[in-house]
Order: C-alpha cells, then sequence, then structure tokens
C-alpha cells in the first residue's frame, strides 16, 4: 500500500480548518494526491483552498477524479453524524469497480459494508480501515523501556494542538542531519501519512499499553530516534485514559509538550464554562510525574500551534513559554524548528553516552 | 435477571486462590448459589473449599447439577488459554436446553458461539456477556461532576488488591446506618453480583469515561452515596489507561485507596525485577493529584487487605499505614469496617453541608 496515489474524498468539507486530516495527508505526501473530491470546490486547485498543496486538481464528481487514474481513495473527513452517506457509498462502490483500494479513519467500518465489501473482494481491491484494532494486542509487558533507539512522545494541553504535525515536522528535520528515525503513527491520519499504525483510540481499554508497546517495538527496529505520536492530554475529561495509557506504554525516554497558544479551555467543553487549560509548567509536572512512576523520562521542549497569531503575537509567545518553563520553544510549522532539533539531538547524545551503564543497573 | 438462582461454573479450579470470581458471588449472594460444578471437589460443600459459603453443594456432573433447579450458569473461572473448552461447550448446551441463561465475564463471547446462541434463542433463554461493551457509549462531558449523590472510587496500588470487595463491605455497612447506597460495577464479577454495570476494561478506549460517567449517572438515582468499584492502577504498565479515564469519568469526590499489605511488586512484572510498589503515601498524592485536574477529590481511607498475615501483623500494618498517611485504616473484611464507615459519613456530611454553595460557584 506503500506507493499508492491518492483520490481524497472531501465533499462539502475541504477547507483549511474543516478537512484535518485530508490537508495532513497533502502537507506530508503532496507527491501521492492524484485530486481532492469536493464540488463545492470543484475547479480550484488545492493552494487555492488551503495556500498550500499546489497545483493539485479539486474536482465535483468520481467519474471525473477516476480519469487521472488514482489507486485509493482515501476518505479525509468525517460524514457528519458518522453514518456513511448513500452519496459516498454510491462513490465507492464506483472506485472500487475502477480498482482503487479504499483508505478510511472513519469509527464506522468500510470494510463492514456489506456491498462495498463485496464488490472489493470481486475486483481484487482492499478496504483498510485503520481504525479497526489489530487482533491479539498483548497487554503492556515494559519491553518498550529497553529499546535501544531514544523514543520521544509528543503530549499536550489538549486535543488537536499539533502532536502529530510536531512529530513530523521534527522527524524532516533529524533525517536532514543523517539520524535514522521512525515516526510511530496511534491515529488514523499519521497511519494514512506513514503507512503503519494503531489507532490507540479505538483498541480495548485494557490493551491500550500493549498497543503502544507493540508500536514502539516495531517502530525500533533500524531507527536511532522513534517519534511517537501522543494523542489526546493526561487531564482531558473524556480521552485521558488512552493518553495514560500511551505514555506508560510507549516508555518515552522524553517528551515535547504541544499546545495551541490561544486555546484557553479544554476542546468541546468550554460551553459548560469548563474546563481551563492549567500553566504549561503544571503540564511538565503532571506527565513528568505520572510517567515516571512507569519509566523516568524528561520534558525536553515545548512546540507551540500559533497558526492564528500574527507573527509578532508568535514570537511573544515562544518566548513567554520559554520564561515559564525554562525549556525551548518553538512553532515548528511557522517558524525554524532547530531549537526543538538542538533539544532532540542533546537528549539523545546523552541518553547514547548514559545508556550503557542504565541497562545494566538493577531495576 | 434479578432474582436468578446460580449453577457456578468452576471446573478444577475451584478454591480460595483460583476462583475470584466464583468466590466473591457466593460471598456476596450465597442465598442465590445452588451449586458449583467442579470434578475435582465433586461431594464436598462449598464451605470445605473456601472456608465459607455453607452447605451449598459441589457436584461433579452438569446432569445432576441441574437436578437442582438452577436458572442460570454463572462462568465462575476463566477458562485456561482464554477459549471455551468443548467439555463446556456441551455443559453449556445442556444447561441451556434445561432452560438455563447463561452469565458470562470472559473475554470470549459466548453469544458468539452460534450454536450455543441458536439453542438458547429456541429454548428462549438469555446469554449474558457481561464483557460485552454496551453500544453507543458517549465520550464524558463532565455531567458526573454534578450528580447529588456523594461519590466514591475506591483506587489501588496494583490490581486484585480489594478495590470491588471494599465498596461491597462499606456499601453493606452504610445500608445498616440507613443510608441509600449504591454499588456502581466496573467489572464482570462486580456485575455479576451487582445484576448491571460496564465492564470498563472491555470498551474502546476514547469511551472509558464515558462509560464511568454513564454508571455515575445512572448509579445516582435514589442514592445517597454512589460507591464505585476502581480498576487497575494508575501506575500499572498495563491498564493504567482504564483507571485514568475511570477515575477523570466518574468525578469522585472521595477516594479510598486499596492495598494488599504483603504486596511488594505491581503485579506480573515482578519477575522482571519490576515495579516495586512505591509508598502509599506517593499513591495518595498521585491519584488526588491527577483527578484534581478534572475534579477535585481527597483520600478519606486506607482498605489494606491482610489475607495472608498473622491477626498482629494484620494490625501493625493498619496502625502503620495510618502513620504513614494520617488516614482511618482497617481490613474491611477481617476486621471492623467501622474506621472507613465513619470516614465516608464524616466526609459525606461535609459533602452535604457544603454542597449548595459548591454547586453555585463558578467553574
Amino acid at each position: 500500500m506503500q506507493g499508492s496515489r491518492f483520490l481524497i474524498l472531501a465533499d462539502g468539507e475541504f477547507g483549511p480548518l474543516t478537512s484535518k486530516t485530508a490537508n495532513s495527508v497533502i502537507r506530508y505526501r503532496p507527491e501521492r494526491i492524484a485530486a481532492v473530491l469536493d464540488r463545492q470546490h470543484a475547479g480550484k486547485t488545492v493552494q487555492d483552498v488551503l495556500g498550500f498543496g499546489g497545483a493539485t486538481p479539486v474536482l465535483g464528481s468520481m467519474t471525473e477524479a477516476l480519469k487521472l487514474r488514482p489507486d485509493a481513495v482515501l476518505i479525509g473527513i468525517a460524514p457528519v453524524g458518522g453514518k456513511l452517506p448513500e452519496e459516498w457509498r454510491a462513490w465507492l462502490l464506483e472506485a472500487v469497480d475502477a480498482g482503487c483500494s479504499i483508505w478510511s479513519g472513519l469509527h464506522t467500518f468500510i470494510g463492514d459494508d456489506t456491498a462495498i465489501a463485496a464488490r472489493a473482494k470481486a475486483r481484487g481491491t482492499e478496504i483498510y480501515d485503520f481504525r479497526r484494532p489489530p487482533a491479539n494486542l498483548p497487554v503492556a509487558s515494559g519491553k518498550a523501556k529497553h529499546v535501544e533507539p531514544f523514543v520521544i512522545l509528543t503530549v499536550g494541553t489538549d486535543c488537536n494542538v499539533g502532536k502529530m504535525t510536531s512529530q513530523l515536522q521534527i522527524t524532516q528535520k533529524l533525517n536532514e542531519r543523517g539520524l535514522r528515525t521512525r515516526f510511530v503513527a496511534t491515529g488514523q491520519t499519521g497511519i494514512m501519512i506513514e503507512g503503519w499504525g494503531i489507532a490507540v483510540d479505538a483498541v480495548v481499554a485494557d490493551f491500550i499499553a500493549g498497543a503502544a508497546e507493540w508500536l514502539v517495538l516495531e517502530g525500533s527496529k533500524d531507527a536511532d530516534i522513534v517519534l511517537v505520536e501522543g494523542q489526546g492530554s493526561l487531564n482531558h475529561p473524556g480521552y485521558s485514559g488512552v493518553t495514560c495509557g500511551l505514555l506508560h506504554g510507549s516508555c518515552p525516554d522524553a517528551l515535547i509538550l504541544c499546545h495551541q497558544a490561544t486555546r484557553d479551555y479544554i476542546g468541546d467543553y468550554r460551553k459548560a464554562g469548563w474546563l481551563k487549560i492549567p500553566p504549561l509548567s503544571d503540564y511538565v509536572k503532571l506527565y513528568e510525574g505520572v510517567a515516571g512512576f512507569v519509566h523516568p523520562t524528561k520534558t525536553i521542549g515545548i512546540s507551540l500551534n500559533t497558526y492564528d497569531m500574527t507573527e509578532a503575537e508568535a514570537r511573544a509567545a515562544c518566548e513567554a513559554a520559554t520564561r515559564e518553563t525554562g525549556l525551548p520553544c518553538t512553532d515548528p510549522v511557522r517558524f525554524d524548528p532547530s531549537p526543538l532539533i538542538d533539544a532532540v539531538a542533546r537528549a539523545r547524545a546523552e541518553y547514547v553516552a548514559t545508556r550503557a551503564q542504565r541497562v545494566f543497573e538493577p531495576a
């Protein structure tokens, strides 16, 4: 599935703030996008709609899109209400008949749609439901403590602040410095970009840490640095269990704390006048404290998402974060990511220098 | 399903340390046990094998057991290797044909066995797979913060230290004092004892806190005190995600910390020389700290499981725990549970006295 050329389905929702999965795949795998399907923006380019992504066309019909010979349809938005609309089913059937595989991160599994599954089987194409957990996940055993590479996990003040994007930006820059990296995807968008991973929010609760451990062991092959995509937040009222399992299962040697600078309240709870995001330094203590019961770790930098600030505001926000926490901080999408890359390189050098003695220490 | 008379299936494993589910159901619902099926102990009484449970017979065949006219077969042990042995299938089919319902907390769902499911349907009996999560669980919304009853969660230093048993002992004693209680089961054994609940370790990871919230809202009807069964431990390398989701989703007003006094290492990790159980006072800080990001709470007592100590050792252990933490401590199964009951009553009185003003405080 590595070499696919995607038609991205984002009908009615393609836009800078509305199609997170589509946009991330376009940002990190631009060479693999054949077209986007969105009747609302048909005739424009991806660049016109997103401000990046180049001349890739946005088209208004599946028939037209299939003429570009994509080999996979990637579902780039979640349908409103969660159920697959009839129109989408017809499009997916048309695409399957043309030999496309289907890539989906929806909670509703496309492979469970008997008509689509039967047609895909007849045509010999695959349906990838990236939220479907693999069978036989283990309970975590602590093996991730002992992998050789330096393991970094991004953690956040909330959902959707840039934990995946930070890791992808850092991965790219570390590669340029000649380090062997492995990005470990833990959510559906990351899996679509990287081609493998497990959506840890979709596994049975007893196996969250086990899934994270399996991912780190897999990711440790032929890598100097393993960069694990974080999920949720340890103080998120809905999703903290996923965050905690990921934190303990992946046994990170270092954390990078991600925050969206203008956000004051956690996620969807603001309407209830609840839950104010505490200071970054409280998060540093919380994450290091909870992680440390299983594997010692330290926060080595802050990644700030400043997309909705002026440049001056953004630079001031980064400086304020450094003043508060004493840690290097940047917006690795907007500004030079070097402060974070240097922090990673320093922490890894120290890890390598002391690893031999730590391995032989009694537990 | 409330009034069932159980035949407990515990073949080859019935014993004080080997059949946790069977034993807990016998301890808390003795009037509902018709017999236990275990060929190894056939001819004895439950009292002979467990040291409690009275004259209830242990029998060696399903045919014999069905003559006692149970109306449900309760699977009281997990089969070795997790898969349903052929012998058990034959027994369950025989029981279903005799009109028994099946109660199971196995990870392998009995209802997914097509032969058993078909025969149960034909006979008009039910199969209860208590680990099967309900459909359409919500993401937690924080509603459990605002329920009227006083909510207590048991938390632990590890799995299998007495979090369910502590709540059941406390529930019983509070009832004797005339308080309206509701025990909220979060694991399969608790559900079998109480007749309702959700096994929160078996839900999809994103919905752990949502399941806990739903349980607390349900449990709050007509109750003065809601006693939520805890799961796992917040520093357990495998299961901490479940614990964290339960802690944040249930929004407890108070915690009772449970520990088995002679245990030094967490669960199955000891063989790896890992993971030493930290001091109780560290757990108090950890649980209160993490919980407090979502809902303020405090630890009001320690419940110590001393089953493998002499009486003098057990009393000394309780005193040491009180010295270390400043909290009342007892073994509520072995000794007078009053120290914990008094602590609950005091904390609830304070909660009731200050609730009005807290409800109208800004968040």
